[in-house]
């Protein structure tokens, strides 16, 4: 970054430069981190501000916490402050940064402990501020036993919560991935669950033809699925605590309610700033996450949009992964290296106890809406060579654009062997690849590992030829 | 096919044209059996001239019948005589074709029951005559007890031998892909297993720095691992049956033999025809299958060589999957429609026991040996987030152009959930994706599937600072 850039507070003082960091997770800690191995203390002061308790924990792992596979929240935790500190950051704790002036290159920090503000200059700023759980605005959502899992401490609360319970009845509000994942925790935790949903099907990300296999497994697991429900109020007893979850046209008995509706990006600083926000209301950046307009100012992380490589427009997603990835190329550019971060194809995965899951590129909604005719095709295959143990069947689901071929999208829902495999069609999409070509992949086969056509190849097939039919 | 073509006689003969297959395995079935789909039996003639007693059967599988995974032969068999029949398919079992007049455009058969021969005209030829395993010229290599596995009948010959043995020793000479599975079965069966190799590490397909940790795998299980070892002589005892295996300076007692040495292309009767043939023995065809110079002939399965798109040079590579795609290749192109077989990036993987190995591109020597000159880098990562229970510990290896970066190869040797990540690396290939872009894709993640970072991708960003290093 350009660090000579005119400063009207000399706080960031002598001769080394500032880099200071909004937010103590992923994006923010690895930015910090590659930033740090880039340019030594003596060049570079750098100061990271966080808000809450911990660092560069993996949110994604709270529901297998709360389930009981994880047993210590402590495993979650990638480094800890003092990992950060001993690798030269300064970073600072319960502090929250409370505005942005980037007129005189400063931000405004306090304490969550004192109460006291302060102002630190910054050459270099990084805006990693996450995001904010969805909040349904209904009586009772703030009722005892209602929680959220979006952070360690919310974590933390609900196994309180299930300690003190004697009641085993959850119900979980949503049904993405948070809700699709917590509702497995709650299973094995002996909890009868119910899982309450907007949609008409669950895994709003799948096409509702694949939610509907996810519904009749979760079912088949013994989950009560509930769609088309809207939550109206969350019922308490005379206690305070939660009783039960109303819907339009239910009552559903709740011991702890666990709602999993999303999140939002978290840019209040930076609206007020006057950074820029994009339709889904992230911080818009270029390729090297470098936020638009703003020459020493990178954001990334939940907070931010991302490009959709397949239908060329932004989209908001939060995942880990991407964080980790923005705060790498934020650390290298920040550091005077350079590197970019082309965009997402939106792939997920997850799991619902024996339950596989995942999805990359377009939805049949998707596509349409970015204007792209397409062929849809969906087959049956199994993970392994069908003669050989443990071969499980799945569905695979593929998109490819009508006339080109190009693929689109794909889907699966199968058992263990099938989430894995949308990386084939990540990799795929990534390069611009048609499903004709797709049909010649040469993928790794042994009868323990797949049939002698890869499931995602006996979709590229079915859509080859549904392409050439209607071409 | 120019299905006009002058034919000197008339046994073809009537208004319907005629495919002649010869082999009644995955390449040359799946080709009559696309060929049928796309003409009818009114339009053409399908006859298909089998030597053996099986059609379309999974050669891959035999190990895994005979170390028990598999119950039955009969599962091994995608496809009997009688199916293709009933598909409209004139199959002849346990003929053998003896000669191919291309001139003349007929094959002479001998029907192996009765020795008769006859004449064959076809309008369209597809070569599938299939691979030879390698028989070690040495004596004893013919002795009772000494077995291949390639084909069904050798694979229930070697059962029949261990239903009467009672010692339970087995060598198993050879350590590539046939020799390490054969291992697994032995161990699964109880057996003393030792593998001798004639390699200084097992799985030459592999570099030896990857081969050595399988090595170690294989010697963790119990099976005694003897490189460098040149068998010299197979040593029975008076009734006739095996009882060692000698080297050139040791002997290993053994109540069975097994002979995992490897396979040639089966290509006795194309060489007498005159079709062309490659370096590595097998027929060279063009990008649609077609033997080179032969307007009217199809080749295909582990009979023919096969470009490699890494290196731009033909390799030898008989696997069941190429066979199936060359075989529907070879049955659309035939019956008038269009496809190509682009080539492959040398993708295999294989299991021990529980551990996995995988490998696609090129290895050192073979970069080298194209004339490419690379970086390497090897990481250790795990299949799931560490905190994630069975997050096991695996070993990437990684290959890029220097200079450009593109990617070369990736090897993995790991537990449960590394072998199949070898698909992405495939695919980049395919797409010839530098290991930079590589660091940016998005890949499914969740705790239970990947670390946040995929292993694939953290060696594709040591990689890339290696080539960057080197720039």
């Amino acid at each position: 970054m350009d660090m000579s850039a005119a400063r009207d507070d000399g706080g960031a003082g002598g001769a080394r430069e500032r880099l200071v960091v909004i937010g103590g997770d992923a994006a923010g800690m690895s930015a910090a981190s590659q930033a740090r191995r880039m340019r030594g203390p003596d060049e570079w002061e750098i100061v990271a501000f966080e808000r809450g308790h911990f660092t560069s924990y993996s949110a994604c792992g709270i529901p297998y916490w709360v389930g009981g596979d994880v047993a210590d929240r402590d495993e979650l935790i990638a480094r800890t402050p003092e990992e950060h500190r001993a690798r030269g950051i300064d970073l600072r704790m319960r502090t929250e940064i409370t505005e942005i002036d980037t007129a005189r290159q400063r931000v405004r920090a306090r304490d969550a402990d004192t109460g006291a503000e302060s102002w630190t200059a910054y050459d270099g700023l990084v805006v990693a501020t996450g995001a904010r759980p969805v909040r349904p605005d209904m009586p009772g959502a703030d009722a005892t036993g209602v929680h959220g899992v979006q952070t360690l401490d919310d974590g933390q609360a609900l196994l309180d919560t299930l300690a003190r319970t004697r009641g085993r009845r959850a119900v979980v509000v949503g049904a993405g991935y948070i809700g699709v994942e917590m509702a497995e925790a709650m299973i094995n935790r002996g909890y009868e669950v119910t899982v309450v949903n907007r949609g008409s099907e669950p895994m709003s990300t799948l096409d509702p033809d694949m939610g509907r296999l996810v519904h009749r497994a979760m079912e088949g697991l013994g989950i009560t699925m509930v769609d088309d429900a809207e939550v109206t109020k969350i019922l308490t007893g005379d206690d305070g605590r939660v009783r039960a979850v109303a819907t339009q046209d239910a009552e559903f008995p709740a011991d702890v309610v666990i709602l999993g509706i999303g999140v939002r990006p978290e840019t209040t600083l930076a609206a007020a700033a006057g950074l820029p926000l994009g339709a889904h209301g992230g911080i818009l950046t270029d390729l090297a996450m470098r936020v638009r307009g703003h020459e020493n100012i990178w954001a990334g992380g939940d907070c931010v949009e991302v490009l959709d490589l397949v239908s060329g427009q932004e989209r908001y997603i939060p995942l880990g992964t991407h964080a980790n990835k923005h705060g790498q190329v934020i650390g290298t550019n920040a550091g005077g290296g350079y590197a970019t971060f082309p965009g997402v194809v939106g792939t997920a995965v997850s799991k619902v106890c024996d339950l596989e899951i995942a999805r990359t590129g377009l939805r049949e909604k998707d596509a349409r809406r970015a204007g792209l005719a397409f062929e849809s095709v969906t087959v049956e295959s199994t993970s392994r060579a069908g003669y050989y143990p443990g071969a499980n069947p799945m569905t695979v689901k593929m998109l490819a654009e009508r006339r080109t071929g190009r693929l689109l999208g794909v889907q699966i829902v199968g058992r263990e062997g099938a989430a894995k495999r949308v990386d084939i069609a990540a990799v795929a999409l990534t390069a611009g690849m048609t499903v004709d070509r797709m049909t010649a992949l040469d993928l790794g086969y042994a009868p323990p590992f797949s049939p002698v056509w890869d499931p995602v190849l006996v979709a590229a097939r079915k859509a080859a030829r549904a392409v050439e039919r209607h071409r």
